[in-house]
């Protein structure tokens, strides 16, 4: 927290929204790390990298509080309008995402010491690599989103999540699969299967990100129907 | 929302508290329903119990859509002071935490269509049923601590999260040795598997309400740990 120091001084309103945007792009910035650490650890079964991006985590939980404490503070001190005052709450809806997105990763970094990757086939481990990769882009889309408040961005990182669904479904089979064929294979699957969903989860954290971006811009509710997959407004 | 309609009568400030833990007390019991309706539908293998607990999640979502709209609005005209700031701002937090709960009754609620009853062993969904049993009495708890604002139950709570942990390691084994045993079994373990997994979240959930009814009470933040599962005070 860089300007926790500074704290003192006395600055703009603009000065703060600011602020508040930035701090949100940094811990966006520590996630997408996060995950991309947790997932090489996962691939290269990296137990050094996988207690390294467990223990980072504690550095997102820092600055969620962070930004939970200046929003809180912004909406006490200065009475906001409507429209600053929707800033302000998505902010602490948005930092509320990117922890979970954080603790994601903490898991994922978890389950490298329950997985003997000389089980595992490289195809399953390619799966969980394009899950994360996919994710991930979703999470840097959905932040663009915010930080340019652009409801088109928005819009497309929701539909979207389809790609991320579809793609869990589809490794969802090839892990039952690879269990049927031999039950040896069912312990390291089923780890493997957990990091998917995590995954596939992080994908939904990215879609509600989007989502507090849209009404950031437009005021209006976007709804996300994940049984239809159509985007609704209302 | 009863009072929805009365937001015009200009109220105290006190009632203002007083009706957000209401809408906390509120939106607990309807997820703890949710909960409870979501796993007797998996147990009796009931599709309608199933949809219907599946479509009252929208109730949720607005509850905590009120609780965050109510939380701001106070914060904005009311400016608090520090204490009844923390009040304000934990009730945002667990409504967060409650919502999350619906979204878990909810994803038990949308498996219900992919498992084969025939096949399922009484024994899994006795586990499953002894980790609704616990889930819930945590939760129910947490609410406790919150609204009572009792330090005790809080730790309590914290510390009791051991035991949910622990039925789930030991489930998730059994699982895994039926999955073993008979890989005809896979499909339907796995799917009770996540079920079981949600159902663990669901406690941590209980334990996220407890530490924010601890730090309501004393000010101060409760980190469990959830690797050693010590209860830390910081």
């Amino acid at each position: 927290m860089a300007n926790a120091s500074n704290e003192h001084i006395v600055t703009s309103y603009e000065d703060e929204l600011t602020e508040l945007t930035r701090a949100i792009s940094e811990m966006g910035g520590m996630v997408e790390v996060a995950i991309t650490n947790a997932t090489q650890a996962l691939i290269r079964v990296d137990h050094e990298l996988a207690k390294k991006t467990s223990k980072a985590d504690k550095a997102v939980d820092d600055m969620q509080r962070y930004i939970d404490e200046k929003a809180v503070s912004m909406i006490a001190r200065r009475q906001p309008m409507a429209g600053d005052l929707r800033h302000i709450v998505s902010a602490i809806h948005v930092a509320n995402d990117l922890e979970r997105v954080g603790d994601i990763a903490k898991n994922l970094a978890r389950r490298v010491k329950h997985i003997d990757s000389q089980r595992v086939s490289k195809q399953l481990y390619n799966g969980i690599r394009h899950m994360s990769d996919l994710a991930l882009a979703q999470i840097k889309r959905s932040l663009d989103s915010f930080t340019l408040r652009d409801a088109n961005i928005a819009l497309d990182v929701c539909r979207r999540d389809d790609e991320v669904d579809a793609l869990y479904i589809s490794l969802f089979r090839e892990f039952l699969t690879y269990m049927m064929e031999d039950p040896r294979n069912i312990t390291d699957c089923t780890h493997l299967l957990f990091c998917a969903k995590n995954l596939e989860r992080a994908g939904d954290h990215a879609t509600n990100i989007a989502e507090a971006a849209y009404y950031l811009k437009t005021g209006e509710n976007l709804y996300y129907d994940i049984e239809s997959g159509k985007v609704d407004l209302h």
